[in-house]
């Protein structure tokens, strides 16, 4: 790792003090980094492309992997886009003056140096490093090793832009080795130079990154998200809703993987949503009175209430009223996204209120948990955490903040 | 520790979904409570002052710890003028529509169960619990075993109060047990009963809570506070700062430890300033150039720039212009609260732009890093963390936020 922490501390101090259109100019020099670079970036894939298949992946995986020119095209658009997005550093995010005549702003900085932990996805390279960019903060990227030549083309590119922008290339900084002890030591925080960890990834990474970082990390464990069908729900919407919430994309975080019916529409609702679902291709894990409709329904265990499935998989439940919903998703949820379908606005607001979730929506499509779709640009992850970051992670959540204070000779009593 | 967790977090459910004024209500009652049991509360205190005296504690330790009915009135007109803050629940941070017309609010909520951990001052016990109580959070308040009695007493006055008003007493316990093995059961979280710790106390304890927390901490470890006197300083006001900055209240964290004078400046100012510390009780250590202005003045060591005295004792140093103090300040401060007194607009600008610390001023002393002239009312401390709560921590920085998401029937293309 030899001193990655402190050049990575340095940088931040710079990228920092940077003006906004020194940054958007270096992300504009990085994209086009990137399309000059694609020779270099594609042969580097081809290498690990041959490797993953040596290795016997499997051909989803590979396909993970894969860059050609027109995904590599997408990934250099992606990050030209980040430079489009309003400048997050140095937003005045309150201000106020006391009866003493300060003057108080709250103002949003930079965090400082932002690790990200990734897999096989080579795209989180660019995306990552151009977002910690943005918001004024360096990054360590830690690509995972069947992507570790192509992150490398990648992360040369990226440098390359930064310096011709006249900034310096250890802003973004990929971790040089493959060895799996640098990720111990980046969790460690190295030596107090990096502030927050992200893991972009799959369970078991996160898991280890929550379970053994020192530092801050922006993470979701698990998107176990659930659609609420009340009584009063309109069953048209319900059955669109529930299933774009399931099967839109079943991959994502944001994906439904419980639907839970009100009792009290069970007659009129419970088969034409359990009915649709099968018809699309969904296999439905039901309780006792969802088995009862269809013989395709296969029964529900304990583990199915608290499993995200992330495939064409749902658990159906019966429930008895909105406390019951709303019971359950504490006793199974993931405090992830959770919907509820109804007219009524009581209800409505009452699960809003009452659904202890980062993301809660009424009459929306639980998918819709995505920086983009809230209007964030691109996102870096989706937190569950209570504190900072919750919810989608983009520019604005990659940011700290300091209190300016503006006096004429204020002297306290 | 039993189910101390368990039952805060069922607690905290309660607590956040109660109205505002069901938590005024019990604020109220909570502080009629410590006035009607003032001679239980008392009784306890004498019993905890005893068992000092005889352990041999020092008078400063003494002090601390005691009450008195005028202090106790103190304490309950504290956690009565808690319940007068604005209700910081259910805030609506932002809201705003995308163009498919999905409405998203980022709404305040409770962060959930917070652990405050604290040594000798029993009064921490009251403010703590109000503080927590008015935001929404259930606490678990660890008191130091010197007033283990007092704490208890005013412990069970709280909880009658929050029984008063009909909200579960469980929201404010008071760790049961003078067991040093507790500490380190709540800085694991209590099986994810544990939201956050807030440490409140000497360097030692905030140091052990910051090492060995697996949950998020607000805090500071130090407050090495700077003034900076640029060129353009005006000398009275840079004296009258100076002095405040300093000598006000040396034992809080926003008291001034290091005086940096511009070189540019330092034949008109740099000896009133000295005089005028040294004149006022002050012991000054300084650089060569101030060793030279008066027989009083002790060399400073390399250790004095990074020394937070907390008493009548300052370092005093010339710098070579803005861009040296930043140097300076970034090398040896805490990342708490500096000052500078400057005329030039511009100097003070880049001072607060390029200082990278949670509370930066222009004209006025360090002496107002107080959550009270902030205007957020009572304060739970000073962070001085990236994440989340930075500066002072008040009843708004209790909270957590989520997104609530209003549509009428949206999917996901």
């Amino acid at each position: 790792m030899g001193d990655l922490g402190r050049r990575a501390r340095a940088a931040a101090r710079l990228i920092a003090l940077a003006p906004a259109t020194k940054r958007d100019a270096a992300l504009v020099a990085m994209a086009a980094a990137l399309c000059a670079n694609a020779a270099e970036i594609l042969a580097a894939n081809a290498l690990d492309i041959a490797d993953a298949k040596a290795n016997g992946q499997n051909a989803a995986f590979i396909d993970r992997l894969l860059l050609d020119q027109a995904r590599l095209d997408g990934v250099a658009e992606a990050v030209a886009s980040v430079a489009a997005l309003p400048d997050p550093v140095g937003r005045v995010l309150a201000s106020w003056t006391q009866p003493n005549g300060l003057r108080f702003e709250r103002v949003a900085t930079p965090l400082g140096v932002i690790a990200v932990i990734f897999e096989s996805r080579p795209n989180v390279t660019a995306d990552a490093g151009a977002l910690c960019l943005k918001s004024g903060n360096a990054a360590i990227l830690r690509a995972g090793s069947d992507s570790f030549r192509t992150s490398s083309a990648i992360a040369a590119a990226l440098r390359q832009g930064l310096e011709a922008a006249g900034l310096p290339a250890d802003a973004i900084q990929l971790v040089p080795t493959r060895d799996r002890a640098a990720v111990g030591e980046i969790l460690k925080g190295l030596d107090g130079h990096v502030d927050v960890v992200v893991p972009r990834g799959g369970k078991s990474l996160v898991a280890r990154v929550q379970s053994d970082a020192r530092v801050p990390v922006f993470a979701h464990l698990d998107g176990n998200c659930h659609v609420y069908v009340h009584a009063s729900a309109d069953l048209a919407m319900a059955r669109e809703i529930t299933l774009n919430a399931k099967l839109r994309r079943t991959g994502v975080c944001g994906a439904a993987e419980t639907l839970l019916v009100d009792e009290a529409c069970a007659a009129t609702h419970l088969a034409p949503l359990v009915t649709a679902l099968l018809d699309a291709g969904c296999a439905v894990r039901g309780d006792a009175a969802t088995q009862e409709l269809d013989a395709r329904v296969t029964p529900a265990t304990e583990q199915d209430w608290a499993t995200e499935f992330l495939d064409r998989i749902i658990a159906v439940k019966l429930v008895a009223g909105l406390d019951a919903a709303i019971d359950h998703i504490e006793r199974y949820g993931s405090h992830h996204t959770e919907a509820i379908v109804a007219d009524d606005a009581a209800a409505a607001r009452r699960f809003l209120a009452e659904v202890d979730s980062a993301i809660v929506l009424h009459n929306a499509s639980t998918q819709f948990a995505d920086g983009g779709e809230f209007g964030f640009g691109a996102e870096i992850g989706i937190a569950t955490g209570r504190m900072h970051a919750r919810g989608p992670v983009g520019v604005e959540q990659l940011c700290s903040f300091k209190y300016r204070v503006h006096g004429d000779g204020q002297i306290r009593s």
